[in-house]
């Protein structure tokens, strides 16, 4: 029976690459690999995986807030649902893998059972997220956070190129007016690749999550004066960009003390910019976006507060005045459920998989999935930590590697959760 | 005689208000102060100026290279020109004073000789100068080049909203084809704002210029590695904005160093832009463009050399690419006339006003008549030494008591230049 092969049923490398290679080609013309939610594209790519979820003997469908869901029944009516998956749609110009491996191994998870003549005693679903990356309408997660029951209702006004996503989630076969929360999902878990380089350089196999960090950003006004370059004596000025590059290189310095501890930290000024920008004039004003991200909420409480004092000692030592960090947007840390995280550590011994666990540094579906069940996510390795972008690559040997590890785990899952 | 009672002629304080306030007048509408050159307005304030030359009894003309021209004959025929003046151009929303009071000053000194019956030896030329300020065509002192010979004749191809410089120096009245090099002008004194804030700082009256600093711009890029900020470890980073807010400090250090010695020198990086610019990505690119003015050509020698080495040694701290900084533009120190300078040393001592002496760091008319003459200059205080901007301001009475030091020069280079 099921409960006792488990660890000896096999994936297919095969199958995987093939539906990899299939969705790959699904692109923008010339822009590979983009297939941006709500796209037309995007729509010819959930049809080639719904057709292999009906291959598969899943029974297909759409849900309210627009996820594509293929369904297996379970043995034990009333026992709920094991659910796996992740996103289809990319960033553009990259994500040949990014959310596609998640969607494809749950797939094969499904495949591999039934081709096995494996039942579970729970239902099992596997899902294919809406709109997981920024989207058009400049919002992320919002097949997840509808499912989580947490999308903002206001967010359905929101217009791109004259589209509401109102109408994008009708356009997709959703229903935006319903608010469809489920109740019965007892477990979610989410392959990934890594998007960074720690599994790749470690020489290993699977990454087990144990949280995925909250992310906080920060935007930073410095304001100084306008002079001019040549006749203003060093002395003299009120740089504002001398005083930014104080900042960031004193919010590098405050992020690589904060990841020296046990737990996952980075800060990164992605955005910077300064005025007027004239060749002959000294820098008037400079903006900065912090975008920091801490497993620990006491983490990111502590960087935000030596922030604060940084900008005060910049603003002393440089005569600029900086305005207190202004929080654009603030999300706590989720931590994966503990039984999952240790499920899945046996998992992935149980099948071979060398692993560590670690923290996810990228926000992904399961933070929204942790709020209505136990949710836990593998990372895979993938090439040189590259992501959003042409050149984003994952071996598909340690893709089948990590299905197995998904396929041990739904197994193991289905045992434990009574 | 007029050698006899120089120091004791007068010049008029209203009647330097009237011309400041009447030209301040001839703007664009709701952008005060702006009268860029070859635009309308400019033309209207030419009309004025060149009415009050003749007022003044000069006989007006434009030169081939477009500069307006107040000529009063000498006593003595081929004793050659004295030469006064500055520009009435100005940048986009700021030049009530930067330019216009030389002019203005200039046009005082031959009305208080006239009024008070002084004839001089030399012919007296008031000069209002084309296109002092970077133009509508990119480049700037297009009529002080030309007077000198040294405009560039490709310059008269370049274009602008259909307009070519040639058809634009045609437009103000000059012979764009004519290459009238100037040979009879015996001295060049020009009266500007100093645009910095050293005079007003020492409560002093005039500078009195030893050179125009050198001009050297620098282009230097960065190259880093686009890594995603949420999981690209700290230490494991090539983030450009670190590595170009290292270069923006060290070269923040290097000016300081370099302007600590009794010479002019500044340095500023005025363009700085990132690549992506991406909240969540670190930085790939940095652009800095970096503007050096040095008294000394030495002194820009080892600030360049400086930067170079400041580059590897950025590269080599941070393990991102610096490219050597590419030098976009590179214009020489030009000295003033040193008999000239003790000349306007002594002047104005004679009238009373407190001095020292200065280098300029901004560029002038004056460094290229330099190139054809015993060329100097003086500088008269603005408040906060704000320049290019609507609140730049000079009090009248330190605009009239640089007129006495120029009309006081201008009698002693009379009577030395023989």
């Amino acid at each position: 029976m099921a409960a006792a092969v488990s660890s000896n049923l096999l994936v297919s490398a095969d199958r995987i690459a093939a539906d990899i290679d299939a969705l790959a080609a699904i692109t923008e013309p010339d822009r590979p690999y983009t297939r941006r939610a709500f796209s037309p594209v995007f729509l010819k790519g959930r049809e080639y995986i719904a057709r292999r979820f009906r291959d598969a003997g899943l029974m297909v469908r759409i849900d309210a807030a627009g996820n594509l869901i293929g369904h297996r029944a379970g043995r034990v009516p009333g026992r709920g649902t094991i659910m796996v998956g992740s996103h289809s749609d990319t960033v553009p110009d990259g994500g040949r893998f990014d959310g596609v491996a998640g969607v494809v191994v749950a797939l094969e998870v499904a495949r591999a059972l039934a081709e096995q003549g494996v039942e579970l005693d729970h239902d099992l679903e596997v899902v294919d997220f809406l709109a997981e990356e920024v989207s058009i309408f400049g919002v992320s997660c919002i097949g997840s956070r509808g499912m989580a029951g947490v999308r903002p209702d206001e967010w359905l006004d929101r217009e791109s190129g004259g589209l509401t996503l109102r109408e994008g989630i009708a356009g997709v076969g959703g229903h935006p007016g319903v608010n469809e929360v489920r109740s019965d999902i007892r477990a979610f878990l989410e392959l990934h690749i890594e998007q960074g380089p720690v599994l790749e350089t470690g020489h290993l196999d699977i990454g087990v999550v144990t949280a995925i960090a909250g992310i906080t950003r920060l935007e930073i006004i410095v304001e100084g004066r306008a002079d001019h370059a040549g006749t203003t004596p060093m002395g003299n000025r009120r740089d504002a960009l001398s005083a930014a590059a104080r900042l960031v290189l004193g919010i590098e310095k405050l992020a690589l003390a904060a990841s020296g501890g046990p737990y996952h930290f980075a800060a990164t000024v992605g955005e910077f910019s300064i005025e007027p920008g004239a060749a002959n004039v000294v820098p008037s004003r400079a903006r900065l976006l912090v975008d920091a991200r801490a497993e620990q909420r006491a983490d990111m409480a502590g960087f935000v507060a030596a922030l604060l004092a940084l900008t005060g000692d910049v603003a002393a030592a440089t005569g600029v005045t900086i305005h207190p960090p202004l929080t654009i947007s603030d999300n706590l840390p989720t931590p994966c459920d503990a039984d999952v995280v240790e499920l899945l550590d046996a998992s992935a011994s149980a099948v071979g998989a060398r692993h560590r666990r670690m923290a996810s540094g990228a926000g992904h579906d399961t933070a929204w999935m942790a709020r209505i069940t136990k949710a836990g996510m593998i990372f895979i390795p993938c090439r040189g930590g590259r992501s959003h972008a042409p050149e984003e690559f994952a071996e598909n040997n340690d893709i089948a590697l990590g299905a197995a590890v998904l396929l041990e785990a739904v197994q193991r899952l289905d045992r434990e959760l009574v």
